[in-house]
């Protein structure tokens, strides 16, 4: 028998660091994804690449446990073309391929509230305390709504838009020094040092979040790069953005279009993926071309989890 | 054919007002219930009590929009224990019970969801814009976190309790001269004059309601007595509750309870529905007797719509 699943990366669109204090996030499903194949065989686990295997390994073991059911005879290929390390989701994705491929594989009923639930028992190992987000919009695609209203009760809603919205350009400013976790705390110490300061950036990060809904639910007319400029700009008040990222954005927005950081940033060096809106998108390529950036265009919005036919 | 339905009235425990600009409220469906029974006859649709026949009547046509099906050769008996104009959700009640009645007769699959959507129709039918919790937790029951993120996209999102929850009492203040259009005005009035103030009292009612959430959910250690007191403190600064009635939240108060209003409230002479607590009901029941206010003991949590054998 042979299973290959296909789920997406993510962005954060608005909302990230505000998220962890309760405020919303605004987080879309893109076409870029992470497969895993799954094909039988007459002994152990085998994992390929060798490098994701204790990932694996140790994430099929929190499920045997939850499905109480044994996992032995298969090779596992895994095949991501999501940057690791962006804050695009990587991880959660492969957690998600991973589950849909073990319960299809295993005749367990392929909804999607398991899966979502067994790729979330996974990010745990990984990541600690992981909001849920990542594995929730990978495994359910589309636009996601996403709110902690206390530790116990996280609200996931969709988001239905009803405006086809525009290409965005993916920038790569490069992999941040810092981990994700290393940002989070470095606001929550701002957080504690200027409680006013930091409470208002987020109040505002929450008007901006709000805003992008409203835009992709065509409910106001609002100017998606004002957006994002603003969006940036609280998230450089914040202090997770380096220097060397303010001044790309700023050249970006020289040539008449906006970016903004997406996830937690990076205030040394890189500051990890912008995200940069430009009505003509050729100008932005040329930019990158010229700086030699890695950049890609991205769709928003896509689908989540999937059966693909049986190859990688 | 022979159908009678059931379905919950509801009290906000924390977040009235507030709910109107973005802020969270938790509601709960509680043991007082509104029923409809359906008789199948020969000819039109008659409608006991009579008072009830415009309401329903237009009610009745929506759906008949909506279902694209014609209602004739029936009537209607309508029997409601939630006070009206309350607060406590009398005509949403009445609504999922007629929805539910409906779906029923007319062989269509019950989904609470579909309960629930007609039933929002017919409150706007009543009500121009109502915010479509009080039919939420009227159709689903338990407990609901209700948020207005935009105008298109409200969370409603059910809460499962971690607790027991101790037996409030309900004391009614009697009906309040203002409607609730007429009260949510007024604050909105008072928010254009003092937006710092105003807003201000916002983030401190989400923070109640969102320790009313960890309550529920034994997150936290918190005293239910001093969360009411607090909210009710909150809700007289906004303006929203009579001189008589925080005069008798007061000896509530003194004699070791804490009570507030719930819904709109009202500031001429009477504010609607009050929520106590004690320790020992027996106290607060004693008070009210010797007052000679109405009081009844409320569940919180209870069930929504049902089916309900046929009779009333």
């Amino acid at each position: 028998m042979k299973t290959c699943t296909s789920a997406s990366g993510k962005i954060i669109l608005s909302g990230e660091h505000a998220v962890v204090y309760g405020f919303p996030a605004l987080v879309t499903a893109i076409n870029c994804r992470a497969k895993v194949f799954l094909e039988e065989n007459n002994n152990g686990i085998s994992v390929y690449p060798s490098f994701a295997r204790i990932f694996i390994l140790a994430g099929l073991k929190r499920i045997e446990k939850i499905l109480k059911t044994e996992f032995r005879g298969f090779n596992l290929y895994i095949d991501s073309k999501i940057p690791v390390g962006s804050g695009m989701g990587s991880s959660a994705a492969i957690a998600v391929c991973l589950s849909a491929a073990i319960l299809h594989y295993k005749k367990f009923p392929l909804d999607l509230e398991r899966i979502n639930e067994l790729a979330y028992e996974m990010e745990k190992i990984n990541h600690g305390k992981p909001s849920g987000v990542d594995n929730a919009v990978s495994t359910y695609g589309g636009f996601l709504w996403f709110r902690k209203e206390s530790e116990k009760f996280k609200i996931f809603s969709k988001v239905v838009p009803e405006k086809k919205l525009p290409k965005l350009l993916i920038v790569d400013s490069g992999k941040p020094e810092e981990t994700t976790r290393d940002m989070v705390f470095l606001v929550s110490e701002k957080y504690k040092r200027h409680p006013k300061k930091v409470e208002k950036i987020f109040l505002r990060i929450e008007d901006i979040t709000k805003a992008f809904l409203q835009y992709i639910l065509n409910e106001k007319k609002l100017v998606l790069r004002e957006l994002i400029k603003e969006n940036e700009r609280l998230l450089e008040e914040l202090g997770v953005v380096s220097d060397s990222t303010k001044a790309l954005i700023k050249e970006i927005e020289k040539l008449g279009g906006a970016a903004k950081i997406s996830g937690a940033g990076g205030r040394k060096t890189n500051s990890g993926v912008v995200i940069t809106y430009h009505q003509n998108n050729d100008v932005l390529l040329d930019f990158a071309k010229k700086k030699n950036l890695k950049v890609f265009p991205v769709r928003l919005g896509m689908k989540g989890v999937k059966i693909e036919k049986d190859k990688i």
